[in-house]
């Protein structure tokens, strides 16, 4: 018999709406929510635990929930008033996984692969564009993706939401600048800036060296701090009205020219 | 000395909040709504008509209007009240006008380059996703955009947001997806409809020959009319645990792989 939640004064709901708002909660208790059946495969086979299952009957049937995981969590059947609470897709999923957060920290990366192709984003903004630009990573199943001077966390539900889940099944590191410097440099990896100034265009570059594709905000480009440790500025040529492109497009521009030059392997 | 309203029971801005928020409205009467100084500015580029300028003095300043527009148009001074009752970014802005509709049917796209570049988007839903969409396509300098079977009118105040303005300055047409096949065929371009079936890698195709992109939507998909009438279909080896991309992200990276065998030109 599972345990039933009908109300959402409920201490744990409480709680769980504060995981769903704030980052400081989530970095607090090290706990976050997944909502969505992709999400919650996509984590589990990223290795995440979780700590509780929330399932709206009215939603989600048994049989969709065994099919989902086969080491049986801890499963708490809540209201549709509870649901609706806590979910942002709130008639459509009927599932909000409460999981336990990975570290993240840079200096756990190993780079295992000798030719490495990873990507760097610095102080990325908008949850959407994260998530398309993990979505992009793990399509071209680079061999990091590396967020400098993070401005929210990884467990921001519309960074799971933009994603599609992919922020778990992407090797994704957070830290400063400055260290993230210093490992690419003690990697021997080049380091390739996304910038306006000093650059070349992009397609012009060797990306099957190891290789570290560096991406700005759309409003201030790249610190100086990037800059003047880079490689090579690079450049996507434009010829339209306004100088500028979503961030999260020029990733993809980027990451796939490296890609087809590596003939995509 | 300009007219004031400080209501937002006055019947123009009754008016003007339905033209915020429905496409309906927007069709009937042909006028739409354009936020911000940047976007405005691009629209006048792109030779649209004002009826007129709505402005909040708390926001903007008079030398600030001036400087936006040699021909005066009708100003308004609305307050504050009243400005954000019309405005997403309420305190940042201060200005919005009200544009007269362009015609944007396919059949009177005029293909003036003997080699165009067309990007096609079969039934795209995301306003968001749209403006990425003609921020790349204005960076790459298409000779069109062409949208198929739309499912929002172009004057969506979202997509105008998103796109910062593009929508103004790209040659944008509508249509159904047989009046678009017909005219490509017609004028000998090739389409090169982005496909998991029966594809090829994008990057094996000559794209420098009179060249259309099509993609549908990250659901669905193109619809069979499409892939019926397909050149070649293509598609972006993706190697990771989902098998989709943003479609904003797709088309950055064919468009871009298409301007670099033109040598961006």
């Amino acid at each position: 018999m599972n345990k039933v939640i009908s109300s959402s004064q409920n201490p744990l709901i409480r709680q769980l709406v504060q995981l769903k708002d704030k980052s400081r909660e989530r970095k607090k208790s090290g706990l976050f929510l997944i909502e969505g059946e992709r999400e919650i495969t996509l984590a589990l086979k990223g290795g995440y635990e979780f700590e509780s299952v929330l399932f709206n009957p009215e939603i989600i049937s048994e049989e969709q929930l065994n099919n989902l995981t086969t080491k049986q969590p801890n499963f708490i059947e809540v209201s549709t008033e509870v649901y609706q609470k806590l979910a942002y897709r709130d008639t459509t999923e009927g599932i909000i996984a409460v999981a336990k957060s990975k570290n993240h920290a840079i200096k756990d990366l190993k780079f295992s692969n000798k030719n490495p192709l990873i990507l760097v984003a610095e102080a990325p903004e908008k949850p959407g564009n994260i998530g398309a630009i993990l979505r992009t990573a793990d399509a071209a199943h680079v061999d990091a993706v590396i967020i400098a001077n993070p401005k929210t966390d990884l467990y921001n539900p519309n960074i799971i939401r933009s994603s599609v889940g992919c922020v778990f099944t992407n090797t994704v590191v957070t830290g400063s600048t400055s260290e993230i410097i210093a490992s690419l440099k003690a990697n021997n990896i080049h380091i390739f800036c996304a910038a306006l100034q000093a650059s070349v265009n992009y397609n012009t570059q060797d990306f099957t060296k190891p290789t570290a594709i560096v991406v700005g905000t759309e409003a201030t480009g790249l610190s100086a701090e990037w800059l003047d440790n880079s490689t090579q500025n690079i450049i996507i040529p434009m010829q339209g009205e306004i100088d500028s492109m979503n961030v999260s497009v020029a990733v993809g521009i980027l990451i796939f020219e490296a890609k087809r030059q590596r003939n995509f392997k």
